[in-house]
């Protein structure tokens, strides 16, 4: 059985997308999109009541596939370390694909830290209880020295933002430091109940 | 003995940088700031040939004052980690002074992201030397677990960027995540030789 208005929702979504990507959000119009699509405005905006909307549908979407690929990751039957490594790792990643070499892309998240502050509140919410959850995971077992997990997911996630700001994915790629796995393996190191020596 | 071509030059940097804070760096034009010091910009052009220029000797300030901070904090007779802490904490606070709610500044700094990268760079390089002396008289001293200090340098300004860069000091703030204290102390707790329950 086919959606009809679901897809055409989702084919907005998809060419939204496109112009945000190749000629930047700032300067993509609604007009533009519908017209790409053979629409109306009109019937754009039936889906959509403003671009903005447009963009929280598209940012919607990459937040849900970070989401579930991460809490895929935490569920599985693996030392707390590993599952940490691989969600910090994955969702690098998935946003290294979305942004780097795409220097318009930041403007519609730019945008959205303007216009849609709830959501990505809301987004940053649901990643750090994934990694709360891990982290408690990795105390409970003596993996991790006693850390207070929610503490230690702000710290981590925060040391980690160069390697998930869109407009630091970007640009660090010229400064000298360390890749998202050195980065991550120091983070580790720093976690472990017993380091070498000790 | 006064140095009134040294004056000068300071008067333009000074005027410059109001007017980059105020207005913003795309805005300002040379022929701004030679007018607000009644200077014919050719008279402004026999101290910097172009606004990039102007750029470089306000960011040369900031740079070197910071640089200056963390060498004599660097030399101090006491513990690396309370050293490697007061680095930290003094070059986001001397960051955050500069660039938090003033938006317009980033742009200057983007500028010279875009245009001056060497300086840029090098000033990467200074701060790193400081920190990787620190570094490795807390290994030497036991203080710190037996880190590599160029690599974990790295590591460390990297996870501090979102109290250093002029764009996520503004923008963060209203994220959730630790306090540059907090996120140092996290740093420094990762470093330790002994951790408690060790």
């Amino acid at each position: 059985m086919s959606h009809p208005e679901r897809d055409t929702r989702q084919i907005i979504v998809d060419t939204a997308e496109r112009f945000f990507r190749d000629i930047g959000y700032q300067k993509t119009t609604v007009a533009d999109i519908a017209k790409s699509l053979r629409m109306s405005p009109a019937n754009v905006y039936r889906f959509f009541d403003s671009k903005k909307s447009i963009n929280e549908a598209v940012l919607e979407r990459y937040k849900r596939e970070q989401e579930e690929a991460i809490i895929a990751i935490a569920e599985q039957d693996r030392p707390a370390a590993d599952r940490l490594r691989e969600i910090l790792i994955a969702s690098f990643r998935l946003n290294a694909a979305r942004f780097a070499g795409h220097a318009r892309m930041q403007e519609m998240v730019c945008a959205a830290m303007e216009e849609s502050w709830d959501a990505i509140i809301a987004h940053i919410e649901r990643f750090d209880a994934v990694l709360r959850r891990v982290l408690a995971d990795g105390v409970a077992s003596g993996e991790f020295r006693a850390i207070e997990p929610a503490h230690a997911t702000g710290c981590i996630r925060t040391a980690m933002i160069r390697f998930m700001h869109p407009l630091l994915i970007s640009q660090c790629e010229c400064i000298p430091g360390p890749s998202a796995e050195e980065m991550i393996a120091f983070i580790l190191r720093g976690l472990e109940a017993q380091p070498q020596g000790a």
